[in-house]
C-alpha cells in the first residue's frame, strides 16, 4: 500500500520496502509484508549457509540450484513488482581467502543469472567489505555488461568520519595520502570500475548517526535508489512509539522528493500496547483487523506519516506538468529525442509524466529558425514575466516623460522580436497606467507571427499606435530613433539566445539617451553532480552530446557551491572596440566538510536588470518566483571529475564569435586539467 | 651538417639547430647559420616590436602583414628543411591586461598562419608566462584543430624545485594544496586542455642546472622533440673551451638516444683564440677557411663531438633492422596496419628503417592460427634462446639419468609444439652432449611446419630417434609417458600465448616423475609514460584499440617504476583444483622525487625458469641478453593518469578463462579507479 498519494506526484517514492530473513515459503513472506502494509519485500533468494565449495567442483557450475525455491512458488508479476533481491551478505569478492574469493564470485554470478530469470526489477549487492573493491567491482561489471534490465543496487552505509577531516588531505612524512573513511569514496571507485553504468546504483543504509548535510548532499546527484532505514535509528516519542530526530526527518523528506523508496529494516525495538498505533500517526488502519500486524508496522506508519506532511508540488511544478514550456524541442530535435527514447525503451508517457525534470532538451535557434504556435503559446502563458516587463517600461515612461509633458509628448518604443505581441500589450498597459503617449513599433522577422500580429492589432483597436514592420531588426531601416527598445531575447543563460549580437544591431534606431529593456543580463553557473543527466548524455555515445549545452529542467542533482556570476551585457553599448567576445575563469572552492565529489558538469542561469531596480532571472538565490519560461541550461564535462575534499575546483569558459555562429568553449583547470570542450564550436553553436 | 653519422642510426637527433634573433634578412641569417654548422634555425618571422593593436582595428585582421618578410626569400625547400618558425616571446593569453591578452591572441593566430602558410615544419610557442595557461591552451587548441601537418613545440623550461618536495602533497590549515614549481605540470596542464594533440610536442630548455635523474627520466615518455641547451649552462674545459658536466652529457646522451633534436641558443661566452676549435673537440673543419666562423661553432663542436661518442647502437637492435622479428603480423593484421598507416601519411620505410622502434602490434593467436614459414624462419635465428633449451635439457637429462645407466636408459623425451624443429635439434645436441640416449616425440599441430620436419628428420638422420606426430598436443593420445616435456609456448608476458593452457592439456603424458621445460614462467609489470603510443592506439578513435594489449618494441618511454611479478605458473600441475585464473593487485610506489607524472599504460615482460638455474626471459633487469625472440607486451589505459608526485599507483590485472577464450581484464584504482578494461575480453582475447 502506497505510503500516501501526495497531491499528484507518481514519483517511486510512495512505495516503501521492508528488508527480510532468509525464508524458503517466499508467498508466506510477501503476503505477511504486503498485508502489513509494506509494497515490496527485499529478500534473500538463496539458502544462506551455502557455499559453492560444499559441491562437487566438477558439477559446480552445471548443478541445479537446490538452495532457492521454485520460480513457481509466486507469479511472474509477484516476483518483479512485490520482490527486490538479495544477494547474500557473506560474499566477499575482495578477501585474502582465496576459497571465499572464488566462492563469492561463483555465489554471486548463480544468485544474479537466477534473480535475472526471475525478471526481479531489482537486487541489493551486500556493501564491500574492505576498503579495496577492485575485484568486486570487475565481477559486477562483468554481470552488467550482459544483464537484462535489472538494476542493481549497491549496498553502501552512510557514515563520512568528520572528525578527521584533514587527513584526507595531509600527507604523511613518506608522503603517503592518509584516507579518511567516507562511503562515498568507495562507492565512486566501484562505480568508476564499472564505468558509470546506468544500471548500477545505490542503496543507502540509514544509521543512527548522520554525517555533515553537505556531505549527504552529494548523494542526491548520485543514482540512489533505496535508503534503508533500520530501526534501530528511530527515536522513541512522548508516547513511546518510534519516530526520527529532526535530521533523519530532513533527509528522509529528501528522498521522497528526489523519488528514493525507503526500504525499513530490523526488528521492532519499541515495546507498543497492541492495536493502539493507529493513533500514533493519525492514520486508520484497515489492516489490523484483518490480518496478523506487522512487527514493524508502527515504523512504517512513522514513515507514512512523513511523507503525508511533505510540502506538495509548487504551482510553478504543477502548471509545467500540464502545459509544455518555453525550451521546447524544435521539432527536428523532438523527434530525435522521441526516437532515441523510444529505442531505449523508456515509456514516454512517463517523461510526459514527470514532465521536464531531468530531460535534456537543445537550446532554440532563435535566429535560424522561426519558433512555433504552441511555443508562442506557451511564452505568452507566462504572466509573471510580462508583469515585470510592463513595470519596467512604466518606471521608463515615467522617468522618459515628466509628468507634466505627459499629454504632449509621444514616446516612441519598438519592440524588436514583438513574436505575437505580448510585450506590445505589456507596454500599451504601461502607457495607459501611467498615463503617458506611446507609439511603437513592433518588429518581428518570423511572418507566420506577423500574421497573428496583424489580427491581434485589428482586434484590440490598436491601428493608431501599432506600426508592425515584418523584418529581422538586424537589417531593418527605421523611419525615427526610438527612446525605449524593448525585446525578450535571453536564453536560460542570458547570452546564448544571441540577445547581444541582436541588441548590437538593433541600437542604431536607439536615440543617444534611449533606453534599452532590457538594460544588462549576467549569466551564472555552478557545478553539480548529476548522475541521471551524465547517463543520459552517454547514450548518445559521441562527442557531439558531451560538447552540448542543454536546457534542462535540473531536478535530480547535487549543487556543490552556490553559483558565481559569468559574463554580463549592457545595452545600449557605445563602447568603441566593444566585442561579444567573453572568458571567465571562475574557482569553486567546495567546503571541506562536503567529502570528495564527482562533477558532470556545470547548471547555469541568468539574471537580467529589465529597467533599474526591476529584474527576472532564473538564478535560484534571487529567481523570480512562478515564472516557467526557462529552464536551466547544462554545461556537461566529457569525463565526470573527481574532487578530492577540500580541493578547489577551476573552471573556464569562453563566448567566442565568429563570422557565421557563436559558441561557447569550456573547461576545467583544477584540481586536474580536462580537454577543453567543444573546440571551434565543432559539436554546439548557434548561428547567426 | 649532421652532427655525425652514428652507425647507421638515421634518427633526426643528428641534426642540431640554432636559435636566431629577429632578422628581416632571412636569405643570410640562413647562409650564416648553415655555413656556420647547423642544419636548421629557429628564427623569429615577425618584427618584434609588432603589436596587432597598433592597428586600425576595423581592418586588424583583414590587412596584410607589412611586418614579416616575403615568402619568396627563400624557396618552399629551404623554408621547410631549414627553418622552425619562432612565435613572437611577448605573446602572453593569460595576462590580466585584456589588451595585451587580446593582442596576443591576434598575433599568434597571424603567426602561425604566415609559419603553415611558409609550410614550415615546426613552430616554437614561447613558455607560458603564469601557472595558469588555459586561454593559451584554447587558442592553440582552436588553431590545432584546423592546422597542416605542422609541429607545434612548446617551449618549457626543464625546472623543478625539489627542495621542498614535501609541499606538492602537504595540506595547509585551510585544506589547499600548495604547489611546488615543476614544469612538467605546466606542460600537462596544457596538453590535457588540448587532448594530447598529437601535432602538440614540447621544446626543452635546457638550463646551467638541471633537476633530480628520476624527475628528467618522465621527460623520455612525453613528446619532447627539441632541447635548446644556453651557451651559458656550458662549463669552460682547462683549455677554455665550452664543455657539459657530466649530468648534462648524461641528459644530452638521452636526447640523442632519443631523436630530440638539440638547438643551441645564446651568444658565446667563452673567449676562444681565432680559428682553433677544431682540435678542441678534436674534429677537422671544413667551413672556417670558406666562411666567417659562426660565432658559436665552439659550443656546436662540443655537442658534434658528444653526439660521435655515443654508443653505437647493440648489437640486437642492428639484427631487428635486417630481420622481422617474433611477434611478426599475422597477415591480415599487418595489412590492416599498413593501411591504416598509409591512410595517415606514415612513410613505411620510416617504420621499417627505425626497425620496430614503437611500432604496435597485435599478439599471435597461436591456437587458432598457424604461423607462416617467414615467422619460423625468424624464431629459429634466435640461437640464444637454442642455446639456453639445449643447457636445460642437458641438466635434465644428467638428473634423470646417472652416469652409469646411461648407455642403458632411454628418455623419452617429448618436443609439443616442435615446429620445424628447432627444439628436437637443441634437446638431440643435449643428448649428444651428455651421452644420453634419447627417444624425442615432436608433437605439432601445424600441417605445414610437419613438412618440413620430415624433411629434416630425413636430412639429419635422425629417422631412429624421433617420431613425428601430426595432432594437437591437446588431444593427441599418446602410445607411451614421457620423462621430459619440452615446449617454446611462451609469449611476451609469459601465459598470454596460453602455455598454460597447453601444457595442461599435455601433461597428461607425462610420467608422474617427469620434467617440465619450462618448469615455471612468471610475467612481469611495470608503469610507464609513453605519449608516442598513447597517440598511436587513440588514432583508431575506438574502444577495442585502448583494451588490446600490444606486442611492441618499446623505446620512446619513461620506465616509472621498476617491474613487479605478476602471474606465476608451474608445470606440471597437479593440484586437485587448479585453475589458470588469477588475479594479481600491486602496488608501485614511485618516488616522491620524479615528480608527478601521467601513466599510459604498463608495459609486461616475462621470466621463465627452463630447468632449474636455467633461465630465459625479457624482464629488463634480468634479461637473457641478445635474445629478440620477444618484444615487451604493452598495456594502455584508455585515459592516461595524472599521478600527483608521491601517490601510489595501484594497478589490478586479471586473467580469466571462459569456455572458448582466455582473455585479460585490468584497471587502476589508485590514485583514482579508471574503468575496468576489456570486460569479458570484449575487446581482446585469445582463442582457445
Amino acid at each position: 500500500m502506497p505510503l500516501g498519494d501526495n497531491l499528484g506526484d507518481k514519483s517511486d517514492s510512495r512505495y516503501c520496502g521492508v528488508e527480510t530473513e532468509f525464508n524458503d515459503d517466499m508467498p508466506h513472506v510477501l503476503s505477511y509484508n504486503i498485508n502489513g502494509g509494506f509494497d515490496f519485500v527485499v529478500a534473500p533468494l538463496m539458502e544462506p549457509g551455502y557455499r559453492p565449495s560444499m559441491v562437487n567442483s566438477a558439477n559446480r557450475e552445471s548443478s541445479v540450484l537446490p538452495f532457492a525455491g521454485s520460480d513457481l512458488v509466486l507469479s511472474p508479476a509477484q516476483w518483479s513488482s512485490h520482490v527486490v533481491g538479495k544477494i547474500s551478505s557473506w560474499i566477499d569478492l575482495d578477501s585474502d581467502d582465496d576459497v571465499l574469493r572464488e566462492d563469492s564470485e561463483i555465489a554471486l554470478k548463480q544468485e544474479l543469472a537466477w534473480a535475472s530469470h526471475l525478471s526481479l526489477q531489482a537486487c541489493l549487492l551486500p556493501t564491500p567489505k574492505g576498503k579495496s573493491c577492485a575485484n568486486y567491482a570487475r565481477c559486477v561489471n562483468q554481470i552488467l555488461e550482459n544483464l537484462n534490465n535489472m538494476q542493481l543496487w549497491l549496498r553502501i552505509p552512510l557514515v563520512k568520519s568528520d572528525d578527521n577531516d584533514d587527513d584526507s588531505v595531509n600527507g604523511t612524512s613518506d608522503g603517503m595520502v592518509v584516507e579518511a573513511t567516507d562511503s562515498w569514496e568507495l562507492w565512486n571507485s566501484f562505480r568508476e570500475l564499472c564505468e558509470h553504468h546506468s544500471q548500477l546504483s545505490v542503496a543507502l543504509d540509514v544509521l543512527s548517526s548522520l554525517p555533515s548535510v553537505n556531505s549527504l548532499g552529494r548523494w542526491f546527484g548520485e543514482p540512489v535508489k533505496a535508503a534503508i532505514v533500520h530501526t534501530d535509528s528511530f527515536l522513541t516519542n512522548a508516547r513511546g512509539y518510534p519516530c526520527l530526530s529532526k535530521r533523519h526527518q530532513k533527509l528522509l523528506s529528501g528522498f521522497f522528493y528526489y523519488s528514493i523508496q525507503i526500504v525499513l529494516s530490523g526488528k521492532a525495538v519499541h515495546n507498543l500496547p497492541v492495536g493502539s498505533s493507529a493513533s500514533a500517526s493519525g492514520q486508520t488502519d484497515n489492516y489490523t483487523q484483518q490480518a496478523q500486524r506487522h512487527e514493524i508496522r508502527s515504523y512504517l506508519d512513522y514513515v507514512g506519516y512523513l511523507y503525508q506532511k511533505m510540502e506538495p508540488l509548487p504551482e510553478q511544478e504543477r502548471f509545467e506538468a500540464r502545459f509544455s514550456t518555453r525550451p521546447l524541442l524544435n521539432c527536428f530535435y523532438k523527434c530525435q529525442i522521441f526516437f532515441f527514447y523510444s529505442c531505449i525503451n523508456v515509456d514516454l508517457s512517463v517523461i510526459m509524466q514527470l514532465g521536464y525534470r531531468d530531460f535534456l532538451q537543445s537550446p532554440l535557434q532563435p535566429l535560424m529558425d522561426n519558433l512555433e504556435a504552441q511555443t508562442y503559446e506557451t511564452f505568452e502563458k507566462d504572466s509573471v514575466k510580462y508583469i515585470q516587463y510592463q513595470r519596467a517600461v512604466s518606471k521608463a515612461l515615467v522617468d522618459r516623460v515628466p509628468d507634466e509633458n505627459a499629454s504632449t509628448t509621444t514616446v516612441v518604443l519598438m519592440v524588436v522580436g514583438a513574436g505575437r505581441g505580448p510585450l506590445v500589450r505589456a507596454s500599451l498597459q504601461a502607457a495607459e497606467e501611467t498615463g503617458r503617449k506611446l507609439k511603437v513599433y513592433a518588429v518581428e522577422k518570423n511572418p507566420n507571427a506577423v500574421v497573428t500580429l496583424h489580427s491581434l492589432v485589428k482586434l484590440e483597436g490598436w491601428e493608431n499606435m501599432v506600426t508592425i514592420i515584418s523584418c529581422d531588426m538586424r537589417c531593418w531601416e527605421a523611419p525615427e530613433k526610438a527612446d525605449i527598445l524593448v525585446s525578450e531575447l535571453l536564453g536560460s543563460f542570458g547570452d546564448n539566445e544571441l540577445s547581444p549580437e541582436c541588441l548590437d544591431g538593433a541600437q542604431r534606431f536607439l536615440k543617444p539617451d534611449g533606453i534599452s529593456i532590457p538594460s544588462s543580463y549576467t549569466s551564472f553557473i555552478q557545478p553539480v553532480t548529476t548522475s541521471k543527466l551524465y547517463n543520459d548524455v552517454k547514450l548518445h555515445k559521441d562527442l557531439l552530446h558531451f560538447e552540448t549545452a542543454y536546457v534542462v529542467k535540473l531536478h535530480r542533482l547535487a549543487k556543490l557551491s552556490p553559483s558565481q556570476a559569468v559574463f554580463t551585457f549592457t545595452h545600449p553599448n557605445y563602447s568603441p572596440d566593444k566585442s561579444n567576445q567573453r572568458y571567465k575563469k571562475l574557482r569553486f572552492e567546495i567546503p571541506i566538510e562536503t567529502g570528495s565529489f564527482i562533477v558532470h558538469g556545470f547548471a547555469g542561469y541568468f539574471d537580467a536588470v529589465l529597467y533599474k531596480d526591476v529584474h527576472l532571472g532564473i538564478e535560484p538565490t534571487t529567481a523570480t518566483p512562478n515564472m516557467f519560461s526557462w529552464f536551466p541550461i547544462f554545461f556537461p564535462l566529457r569525463s565526470p571529475m573527481y574532487v578530492k575534499a577540500g580541493s578547489p575546483l577551476d573552471f573556464h569558459i569562453w563566448r567566442c564569435c565568429g563570422s557565421t555562429k557563436v559558441w561557447y568553449e569550456w573547461c576545467v583547470t583544477s584540481p586536474t586539467a580536462s580537454p577543453i570542450h567543444n573546440c571551434n564550436g565543432r559539436s554546439y553553436w548557434v548561428g547567426l
